[in-house]
Parts: structure tokens; C-alpha cells; sequence
């Protein structure tokens, strides 16, 4: 038999957004918005991108950073709470490999005039090809990344 | 706005089985078997139930238990080795509402002949309506439920 093996580890990430809960949910929901901050970016090649953001719907993009390998991201939109709640599981391929399944809760809450975003990821990596480690670096560049969209 | 809550939580149950990985393995993939000990038993009254055991194929329950509301289950297969691994995703709603959203692992190994089975779930609860302590007894059931149909 192969070897394998699974980690399982969970992550949370905090920031706080100047704009109110339905400006950053708008930045989660509108395709064109989500794929200029989620997938757009210097040295990604993006070959695929589609969002629809309904509860039961699905989210997907396939891309290579600089030559490399093809990466392939599918998502399921588990629960969706207008303004409040987004939960989705997605995988990430890589050359074909599975390396990980995940749950991700993004939960916002009004607070100050602005939005608390509370991100948690439940991960499960598989055969040691990734890790929570990078997993939870790659999202604060995400969330920087959402910074940026909804003005800095 | 409504009072929303999330919990996170993972919980792991071991179990061992005197029958092969692949007995066990089949037990999951194949309908009729898992009908039997996932959905079926004394006071449960079954709508529907649909195993299509692949990755990205989905699984799908809905039930009621004595006459109470109905419980759908909506499971999407994340990831399946052969004989070794199978990760899903699942929600549960009860009456309409979504209490949860779970991601889980099954781990299969070889071992003095038999097999363990390591159970993994990642839970998110929602609004106060689930709990882990629940979910950890209902899988509890369920694998006891499993032994019974391997043979005990």
C-alpha cells in the first residue's frame, strides 16, 4: 500500500474592515469582485473561474503560478446567511493530487461603525503535501488581498 | 439582525473491526449496505436515500424519527482512496434550519489482521441548535451500528 496520512488542524483569522458587514459580504457574493481579490493576482495564470454564491452552489478556479503545476480549487457553499455567514468545503488540487479538504466558516459582525471578520478553516491535509502552516499564510495574503479590494 | 452563533469543534472516535480494510471500505461504498446501518432502524421512517459513492458524487438522506420534523442529510464525497481513505462534507437541517456543517474522515488501517477505523469529524454548529457532544454520540450509534452489520 501507498503510504498515507492525514492532518487535521484548525486556523482562525481576525480583521477588521472601515466598511459595513454588506460591503464585505458584497466582496464574497459578486463574481467579478471575489475574482479580482481571490484569484487575480501577479505571476497567476487564471484558466477557469465561476462563483455562484447560493447556498448548494458551487465556487471553482484552476490557475498555475508562474509555469508551475496546475492548481484546481472546488468549493461547495454549505450556508449562507446574508450579511453574516458564509460556509463553504472546498479541495485543492494540485498535478492531480487531492492535498486538502477543508471547512471554512467566514463569520462578520458590525462592530464600531465597522465589520469584525472572524475567518476558521478546518483542514484535513493529506500525505504531507500541505500543511496548516501555509494554508493559514495563504489566507492572511487573501484577507490582505480583501483589504486592498474594499479600499485599504 | 437575528442572533447567529457558530461553534467549532472536531472529535475523533476509534473503532476496530476482526474483518479487512476492504470488508469495511465496501461497507461505506456500497448503497444497500450503507443504507442499512447508516439510515435505517427502529422508529426512523425514511424519504429518500441515494449513495453515489465517487468523488464528487453526493449522498443524501432525508427521515423523519417517530413522526418529529424532517432531518435531511446533503453530503458531498471530498475524497476517496481505495481500501484506505474517504472524506466528506456534510450539512444536516432540521425543520428547514441548518445546524451544522461537518467535514469528515475515515481512516482505514491494517492491523494484527483487522482493521481500525479512525473517525474524524470537523464540525461547525450553528445558532445554538447542535452541539459536538451530540454529533459524537450520534456517530457513536452509528458505528456500533456498523459493527452489527460486519459481522459484530
Amino acid at each position: 500500500m501507498t503510504d498515507r496520512s492525514v492532518v487535521h488542524s484548525t486556523f482562525t483569522i481576525e480583521r477588521t474592515y472601515n466598511v459595513s458587514a454588506s460591503s464585505v459580504f458584497s466582496a464574497f457574493a459578486d463574481q467579478e469582485t471575489k475574482r479580482r481579490w481571490f484569484v487575480e493576482g501577479e505571476g497567476w495564470q487564471i484558466h477557469e473561474y465561476h462563483n455562484d454564491f447560493r447556498t448548494g452552489g458551487r465556487e471553482g478556479a484552476r490557475f498555475q503560478f508562474r509555469g508551475g503545476p496546475e492548481i484546481v480549487n472546488d468549493t461547495l457553499y454549505q450556508n449562507i446567511v446574508h450579511d453574516r455567514r458564509i460556509v463553504f468545503s472546498y479541495t485543492m488540487t494540485v498535478a492531480g493530487n487531492c492535498i486538502s479538504a477543508s471547512l471554512s466558516t467566514v463569520e462578520l459582525m458590525q462592530e464600531n461603525g465597522g465589520t469584525r471578520l472572524v475567518y476558521t478553516e478546518q483542514g484535513a491535509y493529506f500525505d504531507g503535501r500541505d500543511g496548516p502552516k501555509q494554508r493559514k499564510q495563504g489566507w492572511g495574503k487573501l484577507l490582505a488581498a480583501l483589504t486592498n479590494e474594499l479600499g485599504g
